[in-house]
């Protein structure tokens, strides 16, 4: 009977490691470097001797353990190849399971760090008791991940939950990192708050806390918090284009619930006074009871979700 | 060894039935009225009667038959319940294959038709041989079916794949079927184009064949087709609306085809020449790979998918 799973969400600078119990529950997590030298041939190997010391640790047996979930930032496909490279590593194209059963022979599952991140909300963050639900990360960029019946959409080529890069403005004359314009992380991301904070600063002379200092998502809505009125107007444009993205997120998979996470999410609930009544002004009728959560499981989002591609019954 | 399945259309005027045999051809295809008197009481004895008169007739035992796929207008959940009633059949909720298992006691399953004609195009239409995939119906509104990983996307409330309501248009005035301002459905539909030709018809005096006689979609692309400057624009106005829905479309599922059909798609393949670059220009790099192509079955697409629900493996 197996009794653990190991969560690992592989990043560019570290790799953050979880032991899961049967039920779900942490037992011990850990980070290990990401040794990213000669195609990050290391990866890998350096992951399975870390599992293996720890099971030595705890005294635990291989055949304890019912699997390995894994979180690559990357796009993934359904058997587990890494389809274009995951360039943050060096990797080139090759299948993740094949590779780590070489190390370790218990099954493995892999997928894209951020549907893995949204799976752990689901599984168990903000998103628990859900399975239809959009995950939006909102950080240095806007992020998604969509999932449909329990199960991860991560689309043709691993596109799926691009949400931040849906078109939203026509009248945009910066580009976005993906080179478009108009894109909804250049308003919803923490760099795209201040983006509008800075614009919407420079239109007049509007006494407001936000001119003094370095402005960023946290500065703003902490003004919003104490009531300075600028900051209210751009907490309002934020919403405006984040809660008409996401009516038209739900008119293509009318989601149960949205869970908003990434840094700029720790502003807390007023984040989503801001952008759920916009929603509901712009979303399609039967869509409108989709609920709005804030993400609870912070960093530790991808070693849950790993972990929950194995031990979930029916991913 | 089972033969033969049924694919059961319910509309609100007619319920088109097609026997199909194992491997998806379709062998017999015929039409019944819709009685919707006493809260549409009859339609699924009426439906069982007539499946019971043709397997006489064809000789066909019910030991041959896999099972009956049905379509409804109107929401269904994966159990097969009409979950908000079928309003246009007059039905209440209930689950449509308990209900037609005390008629006919062969496996049954039933999703939404605008789904299930989807369906149908990805099994054996314009979509064949792809299983992520999203079917766009230009009719007298715009309705969309979603496929992923060879399933249906119905939602949480049945409303996946109601691209129709998208936001698109901050500026419009007047409302949509829906009561919203601004939706896809309002350009890229019938009736939107029609509108879309009236605004720029009343713009300025400028020559067109379409101030002759009524406008429809239809006389849009014919003059199109025959040159007309006015019709042109009208059609690049059409395809900037469609195709930048489309391309958002794109950022939440990544699908590998997009299928065009219903009314407004009997232009052909000049109603894509319009649309597809639009989407090139503003989808996100990784979703562009996104084919186009036009829906194949026409108003066969409900019974295929229905039989497609029954015979399709993997369902």
């Amino acid at each position: 009977m197996s009794k653990y799973a190991f969560g690992v969400d592989i990043g560019g600078t570290t790799v953050k490691i979880g032991l899961f119990d049967k039920d779900g529950c942490v037992l011990d997590k850990w980070e290990i470097p990401t040794v990213k030298d000669n195609e990050g041939a290391a990866i890998l190997p350096d992951v399975a001797e870390s599992l293996r010391a720890k099971m030595e640790e705890k005294g635990i047996q291989l055949s304890d353990i019912k699997g390995i979930g894994v979180g690559v930032p990357g796009a993934v496909d359904d058997e587990g190849t890494a389809v274009n490279g995951a360039v943050n590593l060096g990797w080139g194209v090759f299948n993740i399971p094949k590779v780590l059963n070489g190390y370790l022979d218990v099954p493995v599952k892999a997928a894209n760090d951020a549907n893995v991140a949204a799976f752990g909300e689901m599984w168990q963050g903000g998103g628990k008791g859900y399975d239809n639900m959009v995950a939006v990360t909102l950080g240095t960029g806007v992020g998604g991940g969509i999932i449909i019946g329990g199960k991860i959409l991560s689309g043709a080529t691993g596109a799926g939950g691009e949400i931040g890069h849906m078109h939203v403005e026509d009248a945009e004359t910066e580009s976005c990192g993906c080179k478009n314009k108009g894109c909804l992380e250049q308003y919803a991301s923490a760099t795209g708050i201040v983006r509008l904070a800075k614009r919407r600063l420079a239109k007049d002379d509007k006494a407001s806390v936000l001119r003094e200092g370095t402005i960023s998502a946290k500065s703003v809505f902490d003004a919003v918090k104490a009531g300075d009125e600028v900051a209210v107007e751009i907490a309002e444009q934020f919403g405006e284009y984040l809660g008409k993205g996401l009516a038209n997120v739900a008119a293509v998979v009318n989601p149960e619930i949205f869970v908003i996470g990434g840094g700029v999410s720790k502003a807390g609930d007023i984040l989503i006074s801001y952008v759920e009544p916009v929603f509901q002004k712009y979303a399609f009728t039967a869509c409108r009871g989709a609920k709005f959560a804030l993400a609870t499981l912070g960093n530790d989002a991808g070693i849950y979700g790993a972990a929950g591609l194995i031990l979930r019954e029916d991913v």
